[in-house]
């Protein structure tokens, strides 16, 4: 195992001190429990939105707290749920008396230890449950379908509804919507190691590629030999477009999402490819998100993301944020 | 090789398309000769900014074409010298009057194909020439320091004081002092493959690291048995410190830069242990750039840059920005 570290014990603690130094001007981050903060406290009356889930996915969720979009994320360990102690101790530091959404991926460990905090929790709250990954149903660590990178959109979207006076329920309608009009699914083309495993999750062939990973590197539909990027790009678009239905004139965001280890020429490459065939569909990209958001450690391998727009989730798209991962119109 | 790629090709054009059609409301993508220009033309009378370089260094140079940094980028094939007619074109469409500068990395390719171009061009241009390398002294494509990942201070700052009117000499001079005024040293834990070679750039074992390595694969100062992160950090920060000389109460930028591979939890811990040194020295943290900017395709590994800041810096390097790879205020 080759990775920039002391020890697995104080790998995330170091991680999360560092990242709270070079962003202090967004964020505060908070140990024992783990928790991060906006660096301005939650106005009062706005919905406070938490997320959270295992480390090794950033930028989300720390990445994507501040204005305009999360209040609070908790970091469990690498590719561990968080406790529910750390949401407690975060929804208490950032509810500001108009409820706590919140959202989560759908990984039986996350799911579980929301629910303990939102039942313990005194104040009004809510849960949005991310499940946009179209590749299988139930997986190693989920029942029903795993939640991925449309997460980061649903937390983008939901975020703006909150900042600009959205109540609870609607900041859960917003979050259920987003969610229901996205699908993902991606590829593989190698493991990546848990720094307290210290040897990769899974074995791959030089010559093959997990079709439907998941973000831990679950099993997706089949391992499969190499292909051309276009043939994967249109295969992942294939699966989605089965799942999401979207209609010819239908205007969607195109999110090419690299999982750590790919360059980013590579996933602009995809986007073209992609492009391609929903060129060729009719299907209109109004808006666009290529980069690392959803990350898998330092696998190399991408996802695709879908999802349809209309007036009201294409203005809490483009509304300001200043986070460390997403920052435009501030 | 596993890559997202179609055909060796294609690969280039293929991501620029990507690229161009992503970030449409920021960058124009040209093709044959490639270069990339900014949406909106630059303003009369606006000194013009343009990089370029080989690709594979994502996302600079192109990323870093718009509002605030360059005019205009020109990518060669990855990891070989954009040629004079990509340069010369991308010139004459942006020199709006008040002419040229040209920022070049230190590779000897780089420097030949930017001076040609220089010398066949109309109007006035200069050249800052980047050396913050401080690893080593020539090296396999370079003779003198080579420029990486100051190259990205560089764009910024100069871009900004072009942007608020400076002349071309005035542009040329802050660009040299940037340069002076950082030092960078990079470590890499694995190689990188170029498309066209489909083979690793160079070999190394598993519990080996190449100290002092170059963002092409170039040999450092020494191939090392792996390390600690505070034990890399420290030495990394030695050699800038030992050429760079920063004092007691200096301000600096402290920029840790992802070759690539290398997730964003590691960049983060490195940027925790960089401060853990540099407090101890006294030397002040000012401005913090954490993440994926001067890379070396898929390559495991980062590098560590210190710019030496005073008023004037800090200024521009605050001002509002709008690339596709770095943004804030607008």
């Amino acid at each position: 195992m080759k990775k920039f570290m002391n020890s697995a014990d104080d790998f995330l603690k170091e991680s999360l001190q560092g990242f709270g130094a070079a962003h202090q001007d967004i964020v505060n981050c908070h140990y024992d429990p783990n928790f991060i903060t906006r660096a301005t406290p939650t106005k009062e009356g706005k919905v406070a939105l938490i997320s959270g889930g295992g480390s090794g996915h950033e930028p989300m969720h720390g990445g994507l707290v501040g204005y305009g979009m999360l209040d609070a994320a908790c970091p469990g360990f690498v590719f561990s749920s968080p406790t529910p102690d750390q949401m407690l101790a975060a929804a208490e530091k950032v509810d500001s008396g108009a409820g706590v959404l919140f959202i989560v991926k759908n990984y039986s460990g996350d799911v579980m230890n929301f629910q303990m905090a939102a039942e313990m929790m005194q104040g009004p709250n809510e849960s949005v449950l991310t499940n946009d990954d179209v590749a299988v149903e139930d997986s190693s660590f989920t029942t029903g379908r795993r939640g991925v990178a449309a997460t980061v959109v649903v937390e983008k979207i939901v975020g703006s509804l909150a900042e600009h006076g959205g109540s609870l329920q609607e900041c859960k309608a917003l979050g259920d919507k987003v969610n229901k009009n996205s699908g993902s699914m991606g590829v593989a083309f190698s493991s990546c190691t848990v720094p307290a495993a210290g040897k990769p999750n899974f074995d791959i062939g030089d010559d093959e590629m997990e079709f439907g990973v998941g973000i831990h590197g679950e099993p997706g539909r089949r391992r499969d030999k190499m292909k051309s990027a276009q043939e994967i790009t249109n295969e992942l678009l294939e699966a989605i477009n089965e799942d999401l239905k979207p209609e010819a004139n239908e205007e969607i965001l195109l999110f090419v999402n690299g999982m750590g280890g790919t360059p980013l020429t590579e996933l602009y490459l995809i986007y073209d490819n992609a492009k391609n065939m929903l060129d060729k569909k009719n299907i209109k990209i109004s808006r666009s998100l290529v980069g690392n958001y959803c990350t898998s450690l330092e696998m190399q391998g991408a996802s695709i993301t879908l999802t349809k727009l209309d007036e009201e989730l294409l203005k809490h798209w483009d509304s300001s944020v200043h986070t460390a991962a997403m920052r435009w119109g501030v």
